[in-house]
């Protein structure tokens, strides 16, 4: 399957996919509004009554744990707790991707203790074989976001080169990328490693479009929302650096 | 009771009335900004401990009970659910005005199956009936929002033609304007009818006035709250389109 | 202690503090936002189960009680039930800084009946005798906000005249306060009284920059997050109003 972030933007404002989203209150407006602005539909429906049936009306899911993603400190890996909400969902559903950072997604393969404190170090090997070690164990795409985003399947891994520092100012900016790539998934249901990275590189294309002119974190979040509603299909295969 | 605007924005900036809001954390930040934008004081009590106590001290009660509304798939019809809780506040409550789009609406009073799918199309005519049914069916004003609102006590029906497409790119605008109604209604006890429609209207005219200079959802978004706070009530009738 | 903001907000940039918030979900990511914003790191953890793990990470703890703080009807004093849980909370948790605006404070130390009514009168000599007779009776530091603030220890009284009248038309703004207090205590634990006056001082500062060339409550508040990110230590000490 081909990459092409453009191509996939062009088929999800068509069939406007309807993203049903399991997340936490903090980052649920933002999550939602990055959704709509992109061109998909969100839905949240949390009520234990109406889940299931939300679940056969929408075309992807997107499940969020953390409450908050700061840089050292994080959803998986946080706290045991959260360590072990994840497991469970791991082992109880069949997920096609798994979006974290690099403390979140190492801490659910076991490889905790040698990875914290390099979150921002490097072009992303480490986080490589992270993603690659996660996809292999977990049976699914492992999407490790960071300065370079890493994708994998468990045998290939696509690098992701696009973002801005300021995403990191922003509270939800991560829980926003899983937002996306739920919708990049809906429009691209065969092709989940390519679907995952195309939708990190999108992203990345907005918050770059957004620091421009941005003075700050707050009219940087303003500008993302502007930024994702005006990706154009047309340009943005020859903005995205995936490799 | 004639119709303005104007006046009531007037009175209610003066009486800065008390507008409690049992609503959902999605878009509770954005209810209340623009409560306080418009000029009224919103407060967000739900402990079943306070709820009773709050009641009695305030001017008018929003309850809204969808998480998210979105084009198609909305509050009351999307489940079972919301359609059951929706219509079990309805026995118990004394409501005044019902406000919901022609989905919403529609499933509430029993004419599902017909009405879906359309929510875009013509000027309202439908809209207007589904609006003049529920409010006879329910005993209560029913104000149905779409590209031209509707708002019926049963026997009048007035339509709203202000408002922005933009309106749609953002999440919790249907739910901002439920808790407008509120505060005009706070304003304008007496005329329910008209202080829905001028509710709207406002709504309506600051969306416009947002919409200008806006370069996407995120700053249509900001605008939305300066405008509220913006709107003038010596110029407003004569930009409102209530008909 | 000597007073600087400017040396205390250098060091918190330097350290990053952790700063744990048990807030309500209407204005958590507000004061995540102006955490980050700030220069400190935020983590929102409710779950029973992760709290005492979480607690023992962070350099600060804030606990906020309102769901949403109006200019006549507070968190504690507004009903029963708050102020219960306010008393409950400062008899079993060792608080250093209690941070609320005048209503709040007087209901919590019983002066209730003299003081409501009075928010917006004078420099606030009424305020400091509230901020004292707290610090006092519940033995921390008192920190009532208002048009001119008032920080007590129950011997000392701090004045501080920053600020901005648009912080009253956002929600959040007092829970924002509270945060940056927060950041400010993690940064300078010996000195709570001089701490809680330079978060509330600086705070005002960014909100006098935000105000400038704001064309209403939204673009304010967007402007706060710029502001706030944007405060020079090497400046901020000339700009703060304490006495």
């Amino acid at each position: 399957m081909s990459i092409s972030a453009g191509t996939t933007l062009r088929l999800l404002r068509e069939r406007k996919p309807l993203v049903h989203q399991i997340t936490n209150y903090v980052v649920m407006n933002e999550t939602a509004n990055a959704t709509l602005a992109l061109g998909a539909l969100p839905v949240m429906a949390h009520a234990r009554e109406e889940v299931e049936e939300m679940v056969t009306l929408a075309d992807a899911l997107v499940l969020n744990i953390g409450t908050l993603a700061v840089r050292y400190l994080v959803g998986a890996g946080a706290t045991r707790y959260r360590t072990d909400t994840a497991r469970r969902i791991l082992e109880q559903v069949k997920v096609s991707v798994l979006r974290g950072n690099q403390g979140e997604v190492a801490t659910l393969v076991g490889v905790d203790a040698e990875v914290r404190g390099v979150e921002s170090v490097g072009a992303g090997s480490e986080r490589a074989e992270i993603a690659r070690a996660a996809a292999r164990k977990l049976d699914l795409v492992a999407s490790v976001t960071g300065p370079v985003d890493q994708v994998s399947d468990g045998e290939r891994v696509l690098a992701v080169a696009n973002g801005h520092e300021l995403l990191a100012s922003v509270t939800g900016t991560g829980c926003m990328s899983s937002a996306i790539t739920g919708c990049f998934l809906a429009a691209k249901r065969d092709a989940p490693l390519e679907a995952a990275a195309e939708a990190l590189a999108s992203f990345g294309v907005a918050a770059e479009d957004a620091a421009r002119g941005a003075a700050g974190p707050g009219s940087f979040h303003v500008a993302l929302y502007d930024a994702l509603a005006g990706l154009d299909p047309d340009t943005l295969d020859s903005r995205t650096r995936i490799s």
